[in-house]
């Protein structure tokens, strides 16, 4: 019954020499492989490295929500 | 006289399938039909929904400030 | 379309003598008059008075959000 | 019924040339002309633009909570 | 020896109908299937949606804390 | 004269087997057996123990004050 | 030894009609009668109440720190 | 009962010429002096001051909690 | 040209016998002496010492913006 | 690719009798029997028990980072 | 030796008419004329200003830290 | 007149092997080399990152103030 779904949240950092939405799409597509049922993000942070002076990389921080539904939550 | 400027804040969330300053632009364009003298605006958060393992829609919650003018300020 | 959808959250307060739940509802029951299309609700604060070593009242701060539909939405 | 009072809360900024307390005050005496019950304050951020490396104006963003009593609460 | 114990942090969500205490139940009895040793919980925050002008649900995200005993501590 | 009354605050936290409402009461009732004047609380924290996979206990930390009349307000 | 001084820190609130300084002074000369060597404040929180479309009390609330010397911490 | 065992919470500073757990010892040291049935503590602050470009003093700010057992828990 | 002006931000404290604004007036007014193009304050944070049980000195710490205009900006 | 990594956090509590150090090294130490490729740690919280007026336990909570290389990232 | 580098941080922001990554880079361009090993940003707050009902500048605050390599670190 | 002293924050990170303390003492023993009269520090952050499952270096952020003496306070 989807009225009392049980959601689990895990921590994601995702990385992109380009832009931040596209670290973060690097990070759920990641997660996508071993996490099911994915259904809601919230961007926590975000950083990046530099070097000789421009960014090389974003560093994009997520929380991953998505439902518990059979007996492999962990 | 402008010194004496009072602004108001709102909080207002835009959707975007595609990026982070589209979804604060379709907040703020939204805004714009019925809020005047908008100033400007911060960034609160930035979630979204995940559908198949994919960003759906971001969802951008911006605050908004505006300058009231006349008797209209609720 | 949907998926363009703009929200608005306002901040609300409401009381109840008995318990956390029924002093939100008093809230969103309240809102529900003059604001159509409430979709989701955040708890933000609870406070509330003492009088004569009791609980008086519980005081629950909320935020609340709702689609802008029309040209309504201030 | 006193005990099932609403109230909402609405953002304000109010500024001055002189000092935080007269800020504050302007929001207020401004919300007032359109905002009834108006019950509390709290002062959120204080700041403020520099011109000639001195304070020109004092920016005071205050949250005003007020009793919704008829059916216009918005 | 229980000096030395590791605990791990999960993060989860539990939803009911009715009140903010049934939501965490949920979701600890959730997390029970799949988690042995849990120790504590933290309520992080409590949201929910809103239908038709109602609570249609609250949604209780908790930090569930427990020993780590084994190799499966993942 | 009321209007220069100061207050103090303290921290409480009261435990319940069944509820945050009677965690929150249970720590004002003890409070009020020393505190005299309280005005109001604040709730700030809410935590508890699993005990066998389900809540043992709820422990609700709140901010207290009451008005300081005499000269014993340590 | 002054090196080992230990610290404890309150909690008080002071209330004034004109100002957020005068509010902190009632706060710190109330506080004085019962606290003997006070050493330091923070300004916490600047609230306040209304009273027709006006600043009725300022409510300030600040920590103070002070020395503990003998027995009597409480 | 131990189930209904109200807990305070005091503020305490600690000070140490060499590290962050010995000024912490310090202060929970000092507290023992007056406050009995100490049963946690949370380390929310390490400020110090320096004197010709060292540390002179560790300054560590802690909370402790304490169980109320009789009629003087003030 | 303006639009592509980059600030920077530095942190002060100033310190007054009287008040907080002029405690911050004296942060903005010795920065003045070295830091061209300041643009803009935000207060951080408010505290002061306490001597014989009364305000000694407020020490006001704020944020203030200035526009990097050559290549001295460090 | 090294570019492209993705990192996932998880939080861990490690305890000890005698420094923050060592307890944090302890939740390390543990988590490296079943996470492999840890990157990084933060410190989130240090708390402890007391037992008969002296620290018993150091709790240190740390976020931990480790890159995503396989299919086994749960 | 490298273990022992020692950082400092800046607060810079930056500009753009068009995005958040653009008003960033801007940022980081400005810092290298004057800082040099720049090693890693972290994105504080994102704001702007609106022109007409439209964004017309996004103003990026960002942390930048930076090895300090000979005497002037300042 | 040291009653109007102002004061400017930096962030400084530094680094150790060994210990939280250590780390914090190389920032200031770094810092020492071109900033006077420093006065106190607050601690930021602990990080750090991790090799081979161990703890290789611990990095401390803390702010440090000091004392703006002549002209040269930038």
């Amino acid at each position: 019954m989807k009225d009392l779904t049980v959601y689990k949240t895990i921590e994601i950092t995702g990385t992109s020499a380009s832009s931040i939405e596209e670290a973060l799409n690097q990070g759920i597509k990641r997660a996508n492989r071993s996490v099911k049922n994915m259904s809601w993000f919230q961007l926590i942070e975000t950083r990046g490295n530099i070097v000789k002076g421009k960014v090389h990389h974003w560093q994009v921080t997520m929380k991953i929500g998505f439902a518990l539904v059979d007996a492999d939550e962990k």
